[in-house]
């Protein structure tokens, strides 16, 4: 992906939209998978979905407007949505990060004013289905993606599809048990990855550390943020070999790795992508411990090193990426050629 | 699936056959899915690969007779193999049940005496691929199967297709960690689904039981064979409520629910199919707690009673029938059509 090159960009263009919890973000993409423009704006999801609606409609006119581009060019709309969608209706059934939301049918609400097409799916496998076609994953047919924020989303391409599962309710890596009884889960549960692997446990465990007296460079590091224990954060403790923060992550790593192995044993993919804010914080350092771990509990080492587990590549425009793969798709275009 | 009904029988004939470690099983089966006849050969396995190979087409030409066909009639021949296959070069990489076998070309070389096309196929896979046309999975086009027996093994059906994975190594479900750091597994690794829920693991525990003078009636019903706990002497002991087994089998269900949970999260399938001789043995009793743990875990609780989770249909006949769907399948017949 090469992104800001403004010209020439083939057309037909999409817009790939990523709704978050605090912003909305928009992107004008071209044939060729380029970012042409880009346009941010805050969800303030407080609000309510009309609102929420309107300022999605804003965003997407505002990033073709600084692409210099007619809406009349724009081919369809694909949304990621931070929470379980029905992608064939078009419906955002409920998710925590946008209180208020029950069943919204977002698809036909934007479409309408829009006049073009609006497709949905749910945010973290837009981001599995953009590091499929454009970043780490190119070229691979089976890819499982683990991205790890606050907290523990995936997403799953098999022979070139992203597959949503029976209720669209699959890849929910983050809730697969890998510590049967351990620790609570913020879904009420014991022992998911989540619980043990995503910065909210990190930083669960940072904190219980600190609160114990034990030696670190966080408070220095986190400053007047000292409740909050960014990705940068812990990236810059790691350098400094911070002893508290080594272990912590290194546990986190630990399961990370044990769950891919067991992702491994199940569906055999090519490549696992770990992306997400910690992952790409802390980049090949944060992956090997876990492709170490996570190939030692491969059940058949014959061709072990033929899987590949890699970080992430394209950051935070994965999802509009990924979306603008989508409508792609299913408006039957033919797929997007990188550097093409 | 009605077996035993030898004629009619329509027209394609194929072989299913079950490589086991002790015994071989060829079926003559026609194309509703029916079993007109079968025959079964000691494995010998010591014996090594070539007599293992000649008992395997003794046992096919048998069941051939038995039907009271003729060679001519049949179209083609699957093998359920106790390992890792390589299903497109017909090629036996190793196992441990079939001591001396490495790289065994079985598919050329039965196919050439037999003068019909081989195809081979991990056992496992092939009896998930016969609940999922024949069985149980009748209907589904997403289903997950997971076997308990002596290991625990798993087959991956997704769109209707068998799904071995990039190396052939995908569904090996027993190797997929529930208890980070839990008791040893045969594989070496730890805490692994098969070291807690395998016959093997709970064989372990209720030995552990008696060896420190827990209650329990399996010295009594085990009789004269103490040291071996088969699935039909585990059945008995629970329906006498008997307090060791009843713990034992009480907390392999609960991993095994747990597991099942972590793979709808995953897949988010249809259906999974509990089978291999401990669910059977068991039946309903068996799979019912495992249900109900598993359906707490799904983190999309939306249509949580769609996905099934019952027991195998097949029993033992599983891998020869899903052999025979594989040489319907691979001959590119038409699908079998049960009962039709």
């Amino acid at each position: 992906m090469k992104k800001g090159k403004k010209k020439p960009g083939r057309a037909p263009y999409v817009i790939g939209m990523d709704l978050g919890g605090t912003k909305i973000l928009a992107a004008v993409i071209d044939s060729d998978g380029r970012i042409l423009a880009q346009a941010k704006l805050k969800t303030r999801a407080k609000e309510g979905p009309d609102a929420v609606l309107q300022r999605l409609e804003e965003a997407a006119r505002s990033a073709v407007q600084k692409a210099g581009l007619e809406w009349e060019n724009v081919l369809g709309v694909g949304i990621g949505v931070p929470g379980p969608v029905d992608p064939d209706e078009g419906i955002v059934h409920h998710t925590p990060n946008l209180p208020g939301w029950e069943d919204v049918a977002l698809g036909r609400e934007l479409s309408e004013p829009l006049g073009v097409p609006v497709y949905l799916e749910n945010d973290v496998n837009l981001g599995t289905l953009g590091e499929y076609a454009l970043g780490a994953g190119r070229g691979t047919h089976d890819m499982v993606g683990i991205f790890v924020g606050t907290g523990v989303g995936g997403g799953l391409i098999l022979d070139g599809e992203l597959r949503t599962g029976f209720r669209n309710a699959a890849a929910e890596v983050g809730h697969m048990v890998v510590l049967a009884d351990g620790p609570v889960c913020g879904c009420g549960r014991r022992g998911c990855l989540e619980a043990l692997a995503s910065r909210t446990a990190i930083e669960r465990d940072i904190r219980i550390g600190l609160s114990t007296g034990r030696e670190s460079l966080i408070p220095e590091l986190a400053g007047k943020n000292a409740g909050r224990v960014t990705s940068g954060v812990l990236a810059k403790a790691l350098q400094h070999n911070d002893p508290l923060v080594t272990e912590v992550v290194r546990r986190a790593q630990w399961y990370l790795g044990l769950m891919t192995g067991s992702i491994v044993n199940l569906i055999d993919p090519e490549m696992i992508v770990l992306g997400g804010g910690v992952a790409e914080a802390l980049g090949e350092s944060f992956v090997a411990p876990i492709r170490v771990t996570a190939r030692q509990r491969f059940i058949q080492q014959t061709g072990a090193d033929r899987v590949r587990i890699v970080a992430a590549q394209l950051g935070d425009h994965a999802a509009v990426l990924g979306a603008a793969v989508l409508v792609r798709q299913r408006t039957q275009q033919p797929p997007i050629q990188p550097g093409g």
